[in-house]
């Protein structure tokens, strides 16, 4: 249950009106700020100009504020592709906007990839949609999470690389002259949307042989 | 150049000895115990047990440190089979052993997926072989790169994915019945390697395809 819609009953009568919205945002700006181990629920409450304890009203701990971060960036990824398209065109819409929404949120990825599902029901509904779009495309019940953990490995990934800097691989050409002409050929193009876009395309195609050969 | 062979010249003498090899490992505990943004230079000196100035003696800031730190964790990464090997296989082989040194500092990801590789002469080397390997396999100049990130973004990913919890996507059946079930069918292995593994070949075989189609 969440505590979004309860008025409050306690704190100062001139501090902000918290709710779910409020304080996951307000969370999401502290880490981009800051990063995540500035994360603290004491660090929260300033940021929100608020004591701890009104805080604390709302949120029980930061593992249940985790979940919400979780859930509100998850929010973003568009999935409904799944129930209306052919898997292999449904995940790859689900991987762009994925990617696209965790690019513009690379510093929570490491927070991400480990926080357990339970308990954030828009991230369990995507996951729901896309087992069961893999599933009605074919994938046997055993490979299924194989190929979702495989693809958002990629996707996350893939969005940790759209906020390396434009000059990550330059090296002068004396010290590794075929590293600085494969990095020389690239110029001119997003360098990060290329990769993904060549590896996306890579991947589908990979799970649509496999697929073949497991579907006599 | 380091100045991990130069003789201290000045602080406490009761100090101990500072190298480049002690001052990165303590920076990786650093992280690996607080987190990313505990790495601070005077954070980092207290954890040495020396002064401040002690420290700037060796590493003049936080860059160099993250590209001492970069080139200690790339040291592990076994990239030797581009030179005796094909392509496919070699690439393979990096993979695994590119997320194996990560699976290990799995904190360390975010950091290295923004840190420019210059100065860090492992890691240019690491590169180099990468580059001459996929370019000795016949993939042409404009793509070696895009085929190094992506497989780099699946392999970072996948390095964050071996931190997870194992409960990661343990839902109630009635939330979410297709997905409890196909989570349900991979009960019993390593859900981490596993999906790492039909990843890697996929994304392999679809290199194998595209490559093809590229060479007449």
């Amino acid at each position: 249950m969440t505590s979004s819609e309860q008025p409050r009953r306690r704190g100062r009568p001139t501090a902000p009106l918290l709710s779910q919205e409020k304080i996951t945002s307000a969370a999401v700006e502290l880490i981009e700020l800051r990063g995540y181990s500035a994360l603290t629920m004491a660090a929260l409450a300033r940021q929100l100009g608020v004591a701890p304890s009104a805080l604390y009203n709302h949120v029980s701990n930061k593992h249940q504020l985790l979940r919400w971060i979780q859930d509100h960036v998850n929010r973003e990824i568009d999935c409904s592709d799944f129930e209306v398209r052919p898997w292999d065109a449904a995940l790859e819409a689900w991987a762009h906007s994925y990617r696209d929404a965790y690019a513009r949120h690379s510093l929570l990825v490491p927070v991400i990839a480990v926080t357990p599902i339970a308990g954030s029901p828009h991230t369990v509904a995507m996951y729901e949609k896309v087992a069961a779009g893999l599933r009605a495309g074919g994938w046997p019940d055993d490979q299924v999470m194989d190929v979702v953990v495989a693809v958002e490995s990629f996707v996350l990934g893939s969005a940790l690389d759209a906020a390396a800097p434009d000059d990550i691989f330059d090296v002068p050409a004396d010290q590794a002259p075929v590293l600085a002409r494969v990095v020389g050929a690239r110029v001119g193009r997003d360098a990060a949307r290329a990769a993904f876009d060549l590896g996306l395309a890579t991947v589908l195609a990979g799970l649509r042989d496999r697929l073949r050969a497991l579907t006599p």
